[in-house]
């Protein structure tokens, strides 16, 4: 248990503490400010060298604040502006816009690290992942529980048997996103921006991956129910959603997940012979409950948060990019998240279980 | 905060202190002899007079053991035996020999609480609210987390506008059932007496019908997945189940049960405003989670159990009985259970949306 503790946040994953990875950060909005860039300005294998933004003007801007490099446009993005400067791409602009972007990383044949969701659609992220595998670039979806200490550990313990046979996954993720952006008009309440809709796309994608990583089971049907009321959602089908996700070998996954309701955030895994939760669970807050028999563990981890995870996820990355080894979600792990959103959208809209 | 606390567990429901309700007891299992008879005999309002039993002997001796002035056998109960000797019921036998003990008491006029589920089909529970109505006599379905302080303080803070719009409902009630009763043959596992299964029956109950009361609303469709692994389980289909249920004005509620897995409670309601959190919820040891905004409060009340919930529905109970006033939950609160349930079966079977 000591030993335990003491190893808590340890990185099992490290191969290397040599080299640098240069980034360059599309999709300028507060996460890549605020989070993204200090995440990786205090990682140990990388550094950010070039902003790029709507306009020269503004990616310039930034960028001086900030005390990066290079500030470039989009178009100049496209046509290979300071891609000496940068070897990996950070992409974190809205879902609609990954592709192009993606798709000019890899020709200018540079590594990418994505945000999740994957795309706004099955089809344009399938080519997404296309681009990638054709260039023979390394692709990372940005799913950060991955590398979160509380999900490693709680990995170990489920592959050495502690949950016994998984039975039943919660997984809720709520927040009241018009208090956190007062804006009706963002796009994360946009279709054309987002992809099939709002709650599950961006909130609920964390239940089924982390669910996903830590059983390593996908889901095979899904039936759900969704609904929208108030005004700003009227574009989207999903202010409240819930859904049943049957994963591999029957274990039976219920979820919800709402932009306009109370922040909470839950996943918890029951077994035959134990339980794992997490809650909260994400966005950089996780607190690892225990339960096995009549005995009940919570572990406390307080030095983490959103920007810590954001360390260890491009870290890892780094790590990998660096060595010449394959990373860990890669797109084809994020093809399936979208292919498990398209059909709870769709199995709302038809009322059917949708096989998956 | 002060008066709040000091009154949390008042009986808002009491309208008298005078008088006694004498009961048979019926169905003299474990439930009954170490949870309700010393809940009956701590209440202030309530004593047991009779047992009723499968033999005039194994009755008897019983009541000897526990100093209860009569065991009679179910032929005798049926002949109307010792009737003069009480004035209710309560009937905790397994699910599917509700109805006819039920006819019988609405035949010598008691009143009558009966465990919930209330019978073992829907067109068996009708039957069972129709020999009461008939009779005119009393009907309560014993749900005791109505008379649960926590579940009391809940309600009346939804009612006072807590949640804002109620969103989801999370549901889970599991446990390890042949851990608890080692017996593959035990009754819960029979659907000739159980009912439809064992999850949904007997553990899904709680958090339907607690969710239900909590937010006076009602399921209008249900899905479901469910299934089963183990041979114990080889006669019911939901040794697993997941369900969601909608209910009235569009919450999404999403429910998982299992008799076969590690022991867990929880039902948490999230609104537009805040959230309401029983964690555990049920079987006696309630602790309340409240969270608006940025605020939480966790509310612990050590000194209630599960014979202490029972002595608050039975007190509950006599208090209507003496008074003459109506009782809730009535038999047909109790219907509703029963047949959601039946859809929840239904859904599972059929793959489709059950309408209610």
């Amino acid at each position: 248990m000591l030993d335990w503790i003491d190893s808590y946040d340890e990185r099992a994953w490290q191969t290397t503490t040599d080299g640098t990875v240069r980034y360059a950060l599309l999709g300028l909005g507060w996460w890549t400010i605020d989070v993204a860039l200090p995440a990786i300005e205090s990682s140990d294998l990388g550094e950010v060298t070039t902003f790029v933004s709507s306009s020269t003007e503004k990616a310039q801007r930034l960028a001086d604040e900030n005390d990066v490099d290079n500030g470039i446009s989009y178009d100049e993005f496209h046509d290979g502006a300071a891609s000496d400067q940068y070897d990996a791409v950070y992409v974190g602009t809205p879902n609609a816009y990954h592709l192009e972007y993606v798709e000019t990383a890899a020709e200018l044949d540079k590594a990418v690290i994505c945000e999740k969701p994957m795309e706004s659609t099955v089809e344009r992220a399938e080519r997404l992942v296309e681009a990638c595998e054709d260039a023979n670039v390394p692709l990372m979806v940005a799913y950060r529980m991955h590398t979160d200490p509380a999900v490693q550990r709680a990995k170990e313990l489920i592959e050495d048997g502690f949950l016994g046979e998984p039975v039943s996954v919660h997984g809720n993720n709520s927040q009241p996103l018009l208090e956190m952006i007062p804006d009706p008009g963002q796009w994360r309440l946009d279709p054309d921006l987002s992809g099939y809709g709002t709650s599950v796309m961006d909130l609920g994608i964390y239940s089924i991956n982390t669910a996903r990583h830590l059983l390593d089971r996908d889901p095979v049907a899904v039936q759900s129910q969704m609904s929208s009321h108030h005004e700003a959602f009227a574009d989207v089908p999903d202010e409240r959603s819930a859904a049943i996700l049957v994963l591999e070998d029957d274990v039976k996954m219920v979820t919800t997940d709402s932009q306009h309701a109370q922040g909470d955030t839950e996943l918890k895994i029951t077994g035959t012979k134990g339980q794992i939760k997490f809650q909260p669970a994400f966005h950089g807050e996780v607190t690892l409950h225990l339960s096995r028999g009549d005995v009940t563990v919570t572990v406390d981890h307080d030095t983490f948060d959103a920007e810590r995870e954001m360390m260890e996820e491009f870290d890892y990355f780094a790590d990998r990019v660096l060595t010449g080894t394959p990373v860990h979600a890669d797109g084809r792990h994020g093809l399936t998240d979208m292919r498990v959103i398209e059909a709870i959208h769709r199995s709302a809209e038809s009322g059917d279980v949708v096989e998956l």
